[in-house]
């Protein structure tokens, strides 16, 4: 990985801030119920690259959004992430006993707080975005919202975790593979990258339609490189149970490509988010090292 | 129960429209993920009387909202509730069978699917409040979509579920009972009644607080009537698994009060809903009947 230090220091200082707004926003443990409260913030807090963060931030960048309004789109959506993992993690689904080097949330706690944490996250999700004065105008913070809803759901993220479920032992296409992650980790990547950008008021240059194009190919471009983290990596590196997806037989870009042209997709994904950018040179800089540091990540 | 067949039908038609506006919002099962779509219209549609949608409605009707507005709020808070129904129904939860007379959902389908049709219809309900048009101001729809996210999270209904579980086996005292089934049912109950009365113009006379004191009077009684039910009831006729509540050794009204001074208190919650609301004569003539509908339902 070639990232300036410049970058580093930048993604540090979103992952820091993005850790605080959390913080501020999760009801205190000393609130009742306080051990639902207690497993919301372990889910939640320290841990993960905030990717959603990051893109959310950098899209706002480039639409010359205020970094506090950004915040409040950053945590929504790493809030939807977080509560999507716990759900995930649960036996009735991937039933991973690890996650981010910790015990997962049913783990740590039972169950039934998982899937209560879960759902909580879920609705703070859609209480901080309707709370904040995030534009001035509303009809664009209801259109923030709608876009969180729709990604989240049965055609989002949720959908794409019903199309995962049903893909297990059945042998996919790779157009097939796509549609499944289009939706469970893309739509929530796009709309990260979108609120960020929606969260300011340049939108000269059909600035959105260019965030939506980057999104989707770094959305896309990101489970291919999981895919291939999860191939390579062994457990201790990764944080969870790695090559767990060939071991419960679902079929993932390196199982249907195999490695070397997993690679070139990941390349090629990367190019082609980055490309339409470069005209705007410095206003588009986060956009693109991050694209670098999504895709680059582990090789 | 001595209703006039006035409200009978305001009911029936406020059930009938309901339900086609839940129609019409979720997905069809022609749109895939297909099964999820499947199983979110069986856990929704075809059941319940709507109370929260009645409540919607008859608030909405008092502070003179169009009944094209209210339905959007009325399927929400409907969706929520449904949602909150298969993932309390589910093995980790309550596991129970039965709803409403039919399969539960994650025996209708599996766990897993279940998990994923409460995720995905929390998700559809922002989606709807968040969608259409309904207020003339904006920002006056960002606090109902607020309201919602607060009275189904941590803080609300997703809280009292934690509170319930935590209460299994212990012994409550009335305060303590109370205490969870604000959250629990009351929080919802109340913002049914709220996002209705919001759906309006008409704010005179303390109208919202008016609402307030009713839905959380009537909130409490329907869960003391709710109670008095699952002692009285015999499985058939409740729809659901009776008794269970005592079963499962969970403190409930009658454990607690007895069944004669539930019934008391249930008597004087629905006094103290319609007393401030006498003034208002016809206005209010939906909220005063529907909370006779709640609290005198079976006795």
């Amino acid at each position: 990985m070639d990232l300036s230090t410049d970058f580093q220091s930048w993604a540090k200082s979103i992952q820091q801030r993005t850790e605080q707004a959390l913080d501020k926003m999760l009801p205190a443990t000393s609130i009742a119920p306080n051990k639902l409260h207690e497993a919301m913030r372990y889910a939640t807090l320290g841990g993960g690259k905030r990717v959603r963060a990051l893109l959310a931030h950098a899209a706002g960048e480039f639409c010359g959004a205020n970094a506090n309004i950004i915040d409040q789109s950053a945590i929504a959506v790493e809030l939807i992430h977080a509560y999507s993992l716990v759900h995930d993690d649960m036996p009735c689904m991937d039933d991973d006993d690890l996650r981010r080097g910790k015990p997962s949330c049913h783990k740590q706690y039972d169950e039934a707080t998982a899937l209560l944490v879960g759902d909580a996250l879920q609705s703070l999700a859609f209480q901080i975005l309707s709370a904040a004065n995030l534009h001035k105008d509303s009809q664009h913070q209801l259109k923030m919202i709608n876009l969180l809803a729709v990604a989240s759901g049965s055609r989002g993220m949720a959908g794409g975790q019903a199309i995962d479920l049903a893909s297990v032992g059945e042998t996919l296409s790779q157009t097939e593979l796509e549609f499944m992650h289009i939706h469970k980790t893309g739509a929530l990547i796009r709309v990260a990258a979108l609120l960020g950008g929606y969260s300011g008021n340049n939108f000269d240059g059909s600035r959105i339609a260019l965030i939506d194009h980057y999104a989707q190919a770094i959305g896309l471009a990101f489970q291919v490189v999981d895919d291939i983290l999860d191939a390579e990596a062994d457990t201790a590196t990764l944080g969870k149970t790695a090559g767990k997806d060939a071991n419960r037989n679902k079929p993932t870009y390196v199982t249907i490509l195999g490695l070397v042209r997993a690679k070139d997709l990941a390349q090629e994904l990367y190019e082609s988010a980055i490309e339409p950018l470069k005209a705007h040179d410095n206003e588009a800089l986060r956009l693109v090292q991050l694209a670098q540091f999504i895709t680059q990540r582990g090789f």
